[in-house]
């Protein structure tokens, strides 16, 4: 898979990049960020996936997140998927916020039309691991992920579906039982039919019910966030989690909101969280 | 004058706001970014000004630049101004990027139909501070200015116009010698008129040999900045400085370019500079 460089930028003595590639998974192009700190010139670096929220892409945290600075500091290469594909020309894939382009939900698609081109799973889980490994000086089996809502929803479910493949974990401010609150039911109900059993297999809550991760979950929310009660509800994951004696660190915030100021806030701790698990 | 606000967001501990006024100056509604460190809630604090470049507002710098996690380390109060009067209506204000809304240079225009509404300068040096001082907890006789690129232009000479207003200043990749550069020729020539004599008062270079600024100006500026040689030229007023006794520190960083990522890996630098000649 050949990748297009878009643009390059000196950054905290590494380079944040911005690239595109052809995915078979999606059907098309795909872009993505990567933010290689000065250590990745020496030898390879742990990887660290940001997997961003509704009506975000791959630059949205490498503008507003400030991670660089501590990737710089710690020697983590940053990866930024985009958030679905583009340009689908798809009847229904633009004009909702909550559904389509910039809202792939992190999984691959089985309904027709989205099938066809929305199969994110397989481009973040699969695709880009391999495009980054053949391209870029990282240490693939040293691999963490983290996202924010519906990025936070597709950290959580990649990595307690794919064992092995993520060594760390955190989110901010995840939606956390997608199945039971109204983004994660429209989105579901269109990419995977009305079959709820096939819902459970994106659902967090559900999917640490049959298998913990193994590390401790980083959670950050802040308690001004105006989805909390609607669409993200800590407490059912909480509740998960103990049932089933997973790790796991939910810390609440008062006052902060579910914006990148809030991100920014607190991403410190999320990479060092992260570096500490890819030791 | 009735401060409205917009947004507040915490951050690091502090509050990111977003404001609008009517100004008097301006002839209309202006908006600005305030952040307040956490320091901010026991006392009054010292005040450091960024002013954008083109094409920018005052939200550019609190997403892009990282600042307020420095600022809340040292108690900085970060005020970010727009760039110019917003949907003035008047012909030719925009679809240029260089002149114009989101270009207002930072001078009190004398020329019709500009001189109604584009006085940046007089709503940066003199509103601005008033409204800071009667609404935030500013220690406003403690105030630092910096700015990038046209914002860059600003800073140097509303500080060397207004001597004992501003205590510290730096800039990232300013314009240095607008009378000498295609931005600055166009945006002076139809702000300011033809008389040339009144270009030598809104330009760093004549400006600092007339008044020194009395401390040592930072300057940050990317080796491959494609402004660099067209529109920057630090080497005219490095020898201005020279002739007139100024002390100046220019940094050159070998492959950073003219954007926020180069901004960001500095600003730190940029922000205890003015600590210390603020303290």
């Amino acid at each position: 898979m050949t990748v297009e460089t878009l643009s390059e930028h000196p950054c905290f003595g590494g380079t944040q990049g911005f690239y595109r590639v052809t995915s078979p998974a999606c059907g098309g192009p795909m872009r993505f960020a990567v933010y290689r700190p000065p250590q990745a010139s020496v030898g390879p670096v742990p990887v660290l996936y940001f997997l961003a929220g509704l009506t975000c892409s791959e630059e949205t945290a490498t503008i507003k997140a400030g991670m660089q600075r501590i990737a710089s500091e710690l020697g983590l290469m940053l990866v930024m998927p985009d958030t679905s594909p583009r340009d689908t020309g798809i009847d229904g894939a633009t004009g909702d916020w909550e559904f389509g382009e910039a809202a792939g939900f992190y999984l691959d698609a089985t309904q027709a039309p989205w099938s066809s081109r929305f199969r994110m799973e397989t481009h973040v889980v699969h695709e880009l691991p391999a495009i980054i490994a053949a391209n870029f000086p990282a240490d693939i089996e040293r691999s963490g992920i983290m996202g924010h809502s519906m990025g936070g929803h597709g950290a959580l479910t990649l990595a307690l579906r794919h064992p092995g493949k993520y060594r760390s974990l955190s989110a901010f401010a995840p939606i956390m039982a997608p199945s039971r609150v109204p983004w994660g039911e429209k989105a579901f109900s269109r990419y995977l039919g009305e079959d709820r059993e096939a819902w459970r297999r994106h659902d967090a809550c559900e999917l640490v019910r049959q298998r913990k991760f193994g590390g401790t979950i980083l959670i950050d929310q802040g308690l001004a966030d105006k989805f909390l009660a609607s669409q993200l509800k800590p407490e059912l994951f909480e509740d998960a989690c103990e049932e089933s004696g997973q790790a796991l660190a939910v810390r609440r915030h008062e006052g902060y909101d579910h914006g990148y100021y809030f991100i920014a806030s607190f991403a410190e701790d999320h990479l060092r969280h992260h570096t500490g698990e890819l030791a």
